[in-house]
C-alpha cells in the first residue's frame, strides 16, 4: 500500500477480515479475450495480496454502439425500454467471460447481472438511478467467492423492468456499490489517472495525485471524460475515494477525494475544454421574465443541454446568451424560435465553432485574483461569453484561438 | 381457422376475450433484421385476427454457438454456470429485438426474459427444467399487451441463478408456457410440418397432418430434429396441441396431438435415421448381472447416451451389444474398459459407421405383422442389432446400406 493509498483507504469495511475494494474496468479494457484475461490477471494479484474484490465492468469495446445501430436498423426511433432490454446483455457478456477469466486463473469468482445483485434503480429507463443493492446477498456471497463481477451500466426498476444508467453509468454502478458496501473505488480505464488538462490538448500536462471531488465534479461538468459526473456526486455523498488508473500499466493514477485529505493546495487545479458549443444571443427582448423561463422550459423539453447562461437587463431590454452542444444546432433553434413565435421584434443569432475553455480549483473560493490571472493570460484572444462559479471560470472562444489559449492559461496557473 | 385448428385449438384459455395461442420462432427464422420483421409481420397478422400472442424466440442463427466459442477462447471447460450466464445474453437480444419490430408495426408488445417472466427451473446448469412461470405477471400483461415476446432456453433456479434449458430448450419453454397459460402451441422453423421421413433422406417424404404424441416422441428419439422430445413430453402431459409450421411460407404444417383426435390411423406413421452410431460387441461375460449394471453405470458417469441396447445370455455367458453416438468412441471404449478391468477373460469388439433406421406409429399397438413387413422391407440388407418398443422397430444397418433401406421402408409401409 502506498501512502497516498493509505491516506485514502482508512476505515472501509472488511469481509471474513479481508478488505473489501471495488473496481471498474471499462470497455476498452475488456475489448478482447486478451484484454480480459489481463484484467484477470490484475485483479488475481490484487486477491493475492488480501484483497476481496467486486469488480463492476462495462461491455466489451463497442458493443453498446453495435447493439443500438441494430436496433436503429429495427425501428428509427427504438422505444427506450425495448433498447434498455437490448444494451443490458453487453455487461452480463463482459462480466461472465471476465468470471471465467478469473477461475481459470483459480480465482473463486461469480458473475451477477443486475436481477442477482439487486440493483435497484429509480426514475426512467435509459437514465435511471441507483437506490440500492441487495447488499445481504453480495455480502453473503462475497464470504465464500473471493471476487464479484458485477454488471454495469444496468438496473431493475419496478421489481422487474430492466434500465440502464445513461452513458458512462458504469462508474456510477461502482461508486453506488462502494458506498453500499463502504469500500474504496477504482476505476481503471486506458488513461492512467486524472490530468489537469487534457494530454491530447497538451502534451506536458501534469498528473493530479490528489483531486478534490470538487475540482473533479467542474472537470468532468466541464468535458473531461475519465470520469463520468454523477459518479463523483454519489462519492462526494458517502465520502468513497474513487482511484483512477490505467488497466493496461502499473503507472500511479490519481485518487478524487475529500477536500480535506489534500494537503498541498493549488489555486487552480485543473483546466478543461469542451469542444462543439453553439452559441446563442438573442437581443432586444421586452423586459418580461416570463419569456425568458419560456426558453429554457422549450429547451429542457427538446432535450437540449444549455449549459454557459448569461443573461443582463439594460434600458433596451433584456439580452440571453447561452451555449449549446453544436450538433443540435437545428433543434436548439427551432426550440428557441418556439418560445419566441409570439414576438415580433427580436435579434436572434445562432453561431458554431465555439470551445469552452475552463480553469478549475477549490483553491479559488480562498485564493483572490484568479479572474485578474486569467483574463491576463488570454491577452487579446476574443471571448464572447464568460461564466463563472465558486471553484471555475470559463470562457467561450473561437475554435482557432483553442491551442493557444491552452497554453497561455497552463502556463499562468502552472497546470 | 382451418378444419384441423378447430379440432385441435378446442376449449383454451381467453384474455380480455381474445384466445391466447404462445408461438415459438427458432434461431434460423430471426438470424437477421429482415427475418425479424418477417417474423413480426406474421405475428401482427395473427393479432389483426383476434389473438393474444404470447411469442417465445430462440437466440439469432448462430449466436449461442458464437458465445460458446467465445467462452472457450477464455478457458477449455468453461463453468457451466458462467455459460449460462453468457448464454442467456443471447434470447435477450432477439427478443428486445422482435418486440422493436412489432411495435414499429404498431403491435403492443413487451419483451420478457426469465426473471422477469418469472421462469422458475429445477436440476443443474445447462440442462434446468421448467417448474412454473410468473402466471399472474403475464396474464396481467397480456390484458395490455397484444404480444409478450419471452426470451426461450432460460430459467431461474433458486432464486437467482440463470439456467439454460439445454440445445433445443426453446421448444420446450413455448410448450410449458403453453401448458401454464392453458393455450395452443405453434412452432415456427425452417421446416413446414414434420415429414415421416426426413425429406433431406427420400425427397418423396409425405408431411403428416396430424400425428400423435406418442409417435412424435418416437420420431424425436429417434433423431427427427423438428421438436425437442422433452418439449413432447410436456405437450402430452398437459394435452397442449402443438401446430409445427414453417416461419418462411404459408404452407400447412402439422399438428401434434392426443392420439383420440387422430382420426385415421396408420400403423406406421414415420420413418426416421439417426447417423453416426458406434456398435459395441461384448461377448463371453460371465453370468453375473453386477458386471452389467456396471458398464451401462460407468457409461452414464461417463456422459454416454447409451441407445439401443440387447442382451442375450446362455451358456457361453452374457452378450451385449449397443449403440452410442460415434463421435465419443474414445470415450465409450475406456469407460467399457474401465467396468470389466477386474475381467481377464472376454471379447470386446467396437465399430463405428452405422447408422439406425426406426419405424414408428401407435397404430403398431393394435396393429400385427409389422414386424414381418419390416424384415419383409429389408431383404438382404443386413443388420446388426434390432430393438423394439410398443410403436417402434429400429435397426442398425452399416451407412452404405442406408438409402436402399430407407427406399425399401418408405415404399412397404407408404410413408
Amino acid at each position: 500500500m502506498n501512502k497516498l493509498e493509505e491516506i485514502a483507504y482508512k476505515n472501509y469495511s472488511r469481509v471474513n477480515d479481508f478488505p473489501v475494494v471495488v473496481q471498474k474496468f471499462g470497455g476498452s479494457s475488456v475489448a478482447d479475450v486478451e484484454r480480459i484475461m489481463n484484467v484477470a490477471e490484475k485483479i488475481r494479484h490484487r486477491v493475492n495480496q488480501g484483497n476481496r474484490l467486486v469488480v463492476v465492468v462495462s461491455a466489451m469495446g463497442k458493443t453498446t454502439d453495435n447493439l443500438i445501430k441494430l436496433a436503429k436498423q429495427v425501428m428509427d426511433q427504438p422505444d427506450a425500454r425495448e433498447l434498455d432490454q437490448l444494451m443490458a446483455t453487453g455487461e452480463q457478456v463482459s462480466s461472465a467471460l471476465l468470471s471465467m477469466a478469473l477461475q481459470s486463473l483459480k480465482v473463486k469468482s461469480k458473475s451477477l447481472n443486475a436481477f442477482q445483485a439487486g440493483i435497484e434503480t429509480v426514475g426512467k429507463f435509459s437514465e435511471g438511478r441507483i437506490k440500492c443493492f441487495d447488499k445481504k446477498r453480495l455480502l453473503s456471497l462475497l464470504k465464500i467467492n473471493e471476487v464479484l463481477v458485477i454488471a454495469g451500466f444496468q438496473g431493475i426498476m419496478n421489481g422487474y423492468e430492466l434500465t440502464t444508467l445513461g452513458r458512462g453509468g458504469s462508474d456510477t454502478s461502482a461508486v453506488a456499490l462502494a458506498a453500499a458496501l463502504n469500500a474504496p473505488c477504482e476505476i481503471y480505464s486506458d488513461v492512467a489517472g486524472i490530468y489537469t488538462t487534457d494530454p491530447k490538448l497538451y502534451p506536458a500536462a501534469k498528473k493530479a495525485k490528489m483531486i478534490s471531488y470538487d475540482d473533479m465534479l467542474e472537470l468532468a461538468g466541464s468535458g473531461a471524460k475519465v470520469l463520468h459526473g454523477r459518479s463523483v456526486e454519489v462519492a462526494k455523498r458517502f465520502n468513497i475515494p474513487i482511484y483512477c488508473g490505467s488497466s493496461f500499466s502499473d503507472e500511479e493514477g490519481s485518487y478524487v477525494v475529500n477536500e480535506d485529505l489534500i494537503i498541498e493546495k493549488n489555486t487552480v487545479t485543473g483546466l478543461s475544454v469542451m469542444n462543439n458549443q453553439l452559441r446563442f444571443v438573442i437581443k432586444k427582448l421586452p423586459t418580461d421574465y416570463s419569456l425568458v423561463r419560456g426558453i429554457f422550459q422549450t429547451a429542457a423539453v427538446a432535450g437540449l443541454n444549455v449549459d454557459m447562461i448569461s443573461i443582463i437587463q439594460d434600458d433596451d431590454g433584456i439580452t440571453i446568451s447561452f451555449t449549446v452542444i453544436d450538433e443540435k444546432k437545428k433543434r436548439a433553434e427551432s426550440a428557441v424560435k418556439k418560445a419566441l413565435k409570439e414576438l415580433a421584434d427580436y435579434e436572434l443569432e445562432c453561431h458554431s465553432g465555439y470551445v469552452k475553455v475552463s480553469v478549475v480549483g477549490v483553491g479559488m473560493k480562498s485564493g483572490v485574483g484568479v479572474a485578474s490571472d486569467f483574463f491576463n493570460a488570454l491577452k487579446n484572444i476574443p471571448f464572447k461569453l464568460v461564466t463563472t462559479s465558486e471553484i471555475k471560470i470559463s470562457c467561450l472562444i473561437e475554435n482557432e484561438f483553442k491551442a493557444a489559449a491552452v497554453a497561455a492559461l497552463v502556463k499562468k496557473f502552472k497546470l
